[in-house]
């Protein structure tokens, strides 16, 4: 950044202490304690005009996306957040106000996401260029209870959940969204997770990344199928039906999961979460919607409405 | 990135096992096995047209640069790198080649660096965008010896030592250098090492780091500062002496450090690695450069030539 402003410097003054930091931003590399578990890490880099447009929405509102979407990785693990980094390219020339203005709103938004969990941000990297606006975040974070929850882990005749209403996210859920950290250890905690992914690509999509990792099919329920409200707004500019934006719009970020027959049962009738909808089961093989008469084939990149 | 290409699997099936690593990409996560050691945590940001000029030097050498710049922090204290995770906006239409092309060498580039010091890349995010090329890493390192080496712990009566000549770096070394991983275990295993840095922002830049850190001040001898060839080769193009280059360029990534005076001794009668040099001593207080007669003030942003 030009001149006068140290943003480690002033990083470093915001950070507060935390238990794990035994070196924070101002060295070469942070430090953290030991913990004696396995070390969970995750990254993801969000562009201007891609997954955000900052002139539209504001970099308060981006620093917040840019932490959730890291942390949103950790819970689709189940587990818990440890301390981030975080680089950005900041433009030179924004649109709106000044660079450092930015890098200040930026950063309000990474702490605000980053304090509800307790993360601290141990260092990072700040340039400023004639591009758009880029942040690139890693989080660290440890397994909870019985360990890290993969993707590899389904089997046929497990029954699967997602935990809220999906679709539409486009129009501003995308922005504000809560990573499901909390209920992603609740969940752990109460019954044995086989296989769980964040919704980032799309309920189809990212249910297919489970059933390549575990070799199996799926049948879901297209009325179980939870359609949020947005996903209906949604529909109104698209003509596209409420349920297929549902099924195939990215960034929900609910998680989608698989448990065992007896597990479902104590889901029923002892939810751990509000929110939790049971919406198919895990099939030996193949990848399905049933419509209540018909099973149709579904595929990864998402579903086509059969007219 | 477009269609067919799916960087995460092919990622996946490039990358070697690891013995720390649990969990490889795939998953929402990595998971690294605990070792007992605290973690050291490094990030850095590269942009094109900034760090690097892709169509000028290629994908592969740019690949390079961004794992050896992480590496450095990592050296800069002393530690040894665990794994890395690497996240990149690829631009959709690169000035040569296709973006699956670039993806491919920028990825030769960053094993190849990766695989000299045996580190996994356990993870990323690929993204594509009309952007230039964007590449953030992040590396995960442990501590070696007697701990992490900061750059807080300089004491006025220290001698000042870099590990190989300096200045000119934008002539090429700034692609090709190699991070000082091993030279740095090893002097950490022969002496204490009180502070240390790698050198990014510049001889005078980062000694300033170290000073302001440590709360104390230096001496430099202007005839022991160990100018490189490219610096007298740049001096040629800028008008400007070689010695401003040495003392000014960033990106050498050669270490500077400080050490007692009883271990400077020790290094200089049996030093642990080649090409060490010793350029000076801490001060309880000032910056200074002295010329053989007098010395003058140098301030942090480097080195102003004085007529």
């Amino acid at each position: 950044m030009p001149g006068e402003f140290d943003y480690l410097d002033w990083l470093r003054q915001q950070t507060p202490p935390a238990d794990r930091v035994l070196i924070g931003p101002g060295d070469d590399c942070a430090l953290l304690a030991p913990s004696g578990r396995a070390t969970l890490i995750t990254t993801d880099m969000l562009m201007d005009g891609t997954d955000f447009i900052l002139a539209d929405v504001g970099g308060i509102r981006v620093g917040r996306k840019a932490m959730a979407v890291n942390l949103s990785d950790i819970a689709a693990m189940a587990g818990r957040p440890i301390a981030a980094v975080v680089s950005v390219a900041l433009p030179l020339y924004p649109l709106v106000g000044t660079t450092r203005e930015l890098a200040e709103d930026l950063y309000k938004g990474l702490r605000e996401m980053a304090d509800r969990f307790g993360v601290p941000i141990v260092g990072g990297d700040t340039n400023s260029w004639a591009g758009p606006l880029v942040i690139s975040i890693t989080v660290l974070g440890e397994p909870t209870g019985t360990g890290a929850v993969r993707r590899s882990g389904a089997k046929p005749g497990d029954a699967i959940f997602v935990t809220g209403p999906l679709g539409g996210s486009l129009l501003g859920h995308h922005l504000d969204f809560t990573p499901r950290i909390v209920e992603a250890q609740r969940l752990h905690a109460a019954v044995e997770l086989h296989a769980m992914a964040d919704i980032s690509d799309g309920l189809t999509a990212d249910l297919a990344h489970i059933l390549r990792e575990s070799h199996c099919g799926a049948v879901l329920t297209e009325r179980f199928i939870p359609v949020s409200a947005a996903a209906v707004s949604r529909s109104v500019q698209t003509e596209q039906p409420p349920l297929s934006h549902a099924l195939s719009d990215g960034e929900d970020f609910e998680l989608v999961f698989t448990v065992s027959p007896e597990s479902a049962m104590k889901l029923r009738t002892d939810p751990p979460i509000p929110g939790l909808v049971e919406i198919g089961e895990c099939l030996p093989e193949g990848y399905w919607l049933f419509d209540g008469r018909t099973r149709h084939p579904l595929t990864p990149r998402g579903w086509v409405h059969q007219v």
